[in-house]
C-alpha cells in the first residue's frame, strides 16, 4: 500500500470557473446562493469570481456585485482570479479576498498565445511586473502554478525535461525578486495526463525540488480526473484544485468537452473512503452540488451526487440492523 | 512507478448490460448493429446478449433475433448470460456463443435474495446444479466470478476474511466437482470500492491464490471506475470487464444512478496512454461509442468519445509542424 497523505487540502473553484463558461445568464442571487452553501460544507479554500474583462467573459461581469454580497464563514479563505493589473485592482477594491501573490508561467507557448495572447518571455517579463505590483500593495508572493504542465492540445506532450526547465524559470524569477516559493500548482489545463504521466512529472519536480510543496489542478475532459488526483495521492501530493458538481471548464481549449475540474465530491468521497481527512461533510457538499446543478439548468458530472454516500447507506444499515 | 501489465483484456459487456436497463424500446436491427461495430474495433471479447425471463428483463426479449443476426469476425469471441438452466439451454441452441461455463458466487445474501431470491446457501447448491448442467454439456468450466466483492447497499462493507471465505467456498466447489478455476472475477456490483478497498481485497486473494488470474468488474457508480482500474493495474490484475460508452447498469441495485461498468474506451485510452496493450483501435472504438449514443438515444457517460482521442490531437499537432 502506497504512503498516502493523511490529509489534503482543497482549493474549491467551482463558482469561478463554473459561472465563468455556462452559456445562460445566471443571476448574482444565485451565484451567492452556491459560494454561500459552499462556506458550510467544511471547505477552508473557496475560489469566488473572476475578475477579468466582461467582453470576453460576461458570466462574470457581476464579480463585484457577487464578492458584496456573499457572507463571510469564519476559518473560510476566500479568494478570486485575475490575469492583469486591472483586475487585480478591481479584486484588492472589493476588500472582501485574501489576495494571495502567485507567479504563474505556461509550459505551452501555443496555449500561452490563445489564451492570453503572449510569448514565453511576454509571459516571463509580464510575471516581473505583477510581483511588483504585488510588492507595492503589500501582498504576500509564496505560490506558482504552471498552466500545460502534462501537456497542450496546440504542442502536444511535454517532455520531462522541458518542465523541470519552465519549473527551474519559476525558482529563478522568484530569486530574482527575493521571493520564496513554498507552493507550486502544476496544472493539466488541457486534460492530457494519465496517472502515468502524474507519476512522472510529480516524480521529476519533487524529485528537484523537495522542499516545495506540490499543488495539482486536474481536468475531467478525458474522464480521468479522480484516477489522476489517485495518482497525485501515491506521489504525496496533498492540495488538489476541484469544482462542486465538476462546474466549469476551459473556454480555450478547442474543444466542445472541455470538462472542468476534478468534481469535489468525487474527490471527496475518494479521500474520506480511504482514510485522507478534507475536512469536508460530504452530505452538505452533496446537497451543494445539487443546488448548482439547479442554478445552471441542466446536469453536472459529478457521480456521487447521483450515486449516493457510502456514509449515509452505512447508517440505513445500521438502523435496518438495529431494527 | 508500479509494475503495470504490458497488457489487458478486455471482456466488452455493453451489448448485454446496456440494453437491459434502456427504458425505450431498441430494435433488434440496432442492437446488431451495435454487436457488429464492436467487433471491428480490436475487442477479442464481447458479450452479446443476456437469456433471461422476458417478463422480468423486456429488453432482451429478442435474445434469439439479435444472437442469430450479428456478423462473427474472425478472433473475436462472443459470449452471452444466462442466469439458469433454462437460460444456458437457449444460449447452447442459438449454436453462436463461446459458452464458458463459470461458478457464481455472491459475497452479500441480502442483495442475492434481492437480485435473484436465493440464500447463499441455495446459491451454492445451485452453482452445483449449474456444474452438473454443464458437464452434461460438454462445456469446460474454467472461470469463477464473486459478486459485491467490495461491499453492498444492503450489508455494507466486505471485510477481508469474509471475501477470502467466500473465494474459498468457490475453490472448494470446484475442487468438489474436479475442476480447475483459472480466471476468478471480482465484482464491485454495487459501486463500493475505492482504490483502497481493490488493493486490500485483491491483495489478499492474489496472496491466498496466487496461481488463478483475477479479473475485475468495476461499476461507475460512484465515479472511481477508472481510478479503481487503475489500481487493478497496479496490482497486476489484467482482465477487465467493460462497457462502450458507459452503457447499462444494474436495475437491481436500489437507486436511481447505478451507471453501468466502467466506460471501454476511457479505459483503451488510460491504459494506450500508460504504454498497455489493449488490442483495440481507440479511433473506431470511439465511433462505435458514439453510434451507441444514438442507438440508445441519450448521452451515455463515457468521456473520452466527447474529450477526443490524443492520438489524434498528437497526429495533427504533427501535420500542422509539417505545414
Amino acid at each position: 500500500m502506497p504512503d498516502l497523505p493523511k490529509s489534503i487540502r482543497i482549493n474549491e473553484e467551482g463558482p469561478r470557473e463554473g459561472f465563468q463558461i455556462e452559456k445562460g445568464p445566471i443571476s448574482t442571487a444565485r451565484k451567492i446562493e452556491l459560494i454561500d452553501s459552499l462556506s458550510l460544507t467544511g471547505l477552508k479554500h473557496i475560489q469566488c469570481v473572476s475578475f477579468v474583462n466582461p467582453k470576453n467573459v460576461p458570466g462574470w461581469a457581476d464579480a463585484e456585485e457577487v464578492s458584496q454580497g456573499f457572507k463571510k464563514h469564519p476559518g473560510v479563505s476566500y479568494t478570486c482570479l485575475w490575469l492583469n493589473d486591472k483586475g487585480l485592482m478591481r479584486a484588492i477594491a472589493t476588500k472582501r479576498y485574501d489576495i494571495r501573490g502567485s507567479i504563474s508561467l505556461t509550459a505551452s507557448e501555443k496555449f500561452l498565445k490563445r489564451n492570453q495572447n503572449r510569448t514565453l518571455k511576454e509571459n516571463y517579463t509580464a510575471q516581473g511586473g505583477m510581483i511588483r505590483l504585488f510588492k507595492e500593495n503589500g501582498i504576500n508572493i509564496d505560490r506558482a502554478s504552471m498552466m500545460a504542465a502534462f501537456g497542450c492540445n496546440f504542442e502536444g506532450d511535454m517532455p520531462t525535461e522541458r518542465i523541470l526547465g519552465m519549473v527551474a524559470q519559476v525558482f529563478e524569477l522568484a530569486a530574482e525578486h527575493d521571493l520564496e516559493i513554498k507552493v507550486l500548482s502544476l496544472a493539466d489545463t488541457m486534460a492530457w495526463a494519465t496517472p502515468a504521466t502524474i507519476k512522472r512529472i510529480v516524480g521529476a519536480v519533487r524529485n528537484k525540488h523537495p522542499d516545495v510543496e506540490l499543488a495539482l489542478h486536474l481536468h475531467d475532459t478525458r474522464g480521468m480526473g479522480i484516477a489522476n488526483a489517485y495518482a497525485g495521492l501515491e506521489m504525496g501530493v496533498a492540495i488538489y484544485d476541484a469544482a462542486v458538481a465538476g462546474l466549469g471548464g476551459c473556454p480555450f481549449a478547442a474543444h466542445k468537452s472541455a470538462a472542468g475540474n476534478v468534481c469535489t465530491e468525487d474527490l471527496v468521497f475518494m479521500c474520506e473512503e480511504m482514510g485522507i481527512d478534507t475536512g469536508v461533510d460530504l452530505r452538505k457538499l452533496i446537497e451543494t452540488a445539487i443546488l448548482a446543478e439547479d442554478i445552471v439548468g441542466h446536469p453536472l458530472p459529478g457521480s456521487v451526487k447521483g450515486g449516493g454516500n457510502l456514509a449515509v447507506l452505512r447508517e440505513q444499515i445500521r438502523a435496518a440492523q438495529a431494527a
